[in-house]
């Protein structure tokens, strides 16, 4: 999907929500484990209660790698229950000596589909460009997380004084990393980097995990990290999944995924996007 | 496995050889590619021709995840035909947000059973810990990695003037890190800054990919990184797995990693460990 059909699918859903599936067994509802395949019939139950509201789906592949050997099977079945025109990324934050990516994105791009996948920028340049050379395909690469640890590493001034996270976004610029193949992860419980990241990156989409229960704030990510052609993503992930944990918890989730477009509607609206 | 027994395993075998399991389809004996399953032949053969020679198998999961749904099926059968004692690195590079993080490592310690996983710092402590955590099994640290790439971030000095990838080492330490939990990958292209390492990590093993196609020397390497337990899984992966890509590619992978073995049995013997 190009940056121009991503934006268009924005324009007319009126949503720049994500849904990140991670179907952590111990947390789905008791009812749902006496299914053949209690993970994929959560994953096709959420899917169809809030792919209205959404423009994205973001399978964790760690949940569906904690299914053993049949997980990867359960996650073809759950990507080919997301309707068409839907952009599906694969959380899988990988990363590997030149050789090794390129059998990452042949896996994630070419086998199974995907319409992007997270990068781990640590191991540098030729671990992060096979990703950017599949036309229609993107790289996403983590620049400042929403996790605790984000603190660690990505916040420390180099040399030049600037903190890791805006080398990584400099740097990976000049691999090929340009707007229509490169997105940034950049997490909602740092809002005000936000505007530092959109300085850096004008024109580049972000994935903004962290609104929900990891505490991040919808209206300031939008006001420090929306550009004119939207570029934002902003997923949410255990606050749509669990919002009810019982019979009703597809419900639950399709109003919360709602409760979310409208809010985007409301902004989009009010920067002339609406 | 303990520290204490991988080191017992070294002394018996004299060897501290890891072969690293990287099968790709374009590489394969042509030979191979009638079989059912190429890749599981391929694996079994290299293990039945190496196993006396190494003391541990490390696949990369990309080469996995390459093979679509049923790639971690013919992970699993590929593990199964690993005598036991050998130890077994799953080459993954993951790390995630603290949950994710840990429903990572249950599929790889519990489900897969693997001895340890590689672990990429960029997301930090909540990101880590959690490979740390459970009892024999091994979280291993990207440190200093043997690609071009490690050029990028890894060098960079920062504000206190020393490396990421002292930092890293560092900071891990006071994760729980300590050196029956924790090994760092530090790669056999950078052998001089082994000997900095081992100065950070004194006890801690180290596993140091780089040795062979990526021009890495065996003898530097163990010059300036081994310490009194050898501390030092060398890993070859391409030079052992394609050392003959014919007919008679296991024999060759056999006399491959039985020529490296000899070499580490010389370094061992020189070091009193023989």
């Amino acid at each position: 999907m190009t940056r121009q059909e991503l934006f268009e699918q924005i324009l007319r859903k009126q949503s720049f929500l994500c849904v990140g599936l991670d179907p952590e067994l111990s947390k789905l509802p008791q009812h749902l484990l006496q299914c053949n395949n209690p993970v994929l019939e959560f994953c096709k139950a959420i899917i169809d209660a809030t792919h209205h509201y959404c423009i994205a789906y973001k399978p964790n592949l760690a949940f569906f790698e904690a299914l053993g050997p049949d997980g990867l099977r359960t996650l073809t079945q759950v990507l080919a229950h997301v309707p068409p025109g839907i952009f599906t990324i694969a959380d899988a934050k990988r990363g590997d000596i030149g050789n090794t990516s390129r059998l990452y994105a042949q896996a994630y791009f070419e086998c199974f589909g995907f319409d992007a996948i997270t990068v781990a920028p640590y191991m540098g340049e030729d671990s992060v460009k096979p990703f950017l050379t599949f036309p229609g395909k993107w790289a996403v690469l983590l620049a400042l997380t929403s996790n605790a640890g984000s603190r660690n590493f990505q916040f420390t001034p180099q040399e030049d004084g600037l903190p890791l996270y805006e080398k990584v976004i400099k740097q990976s610029q000049q691999w090929g990393g340009h707007a229509n193949a490169l997105m940034y992860v950049a997490g909602a419980t740092h809002p005000e980097e936000l505007a530092r990241i959109r300085e850096l990156a004008p024109q580049h989409f972000l994935l903004v995990p962290g609104v929900g229960t990891q505490g991040g704030d919808l209206a300031a990510v939008c006001h420090y990290g929306m550009n004119e052609q939207c570029g934002l993503l902003v997923n949410a992930s255990r606050a749509i999944l669990y919002a009810d944990q019982g019979v009703h918890f597809a419900q639950a989730a399709g109003q919360a995924a709602r409760y979310l477009q409208r809010q985007m509607q409301a902004i989009l609206k009010e920067r002339g996007l609406g």
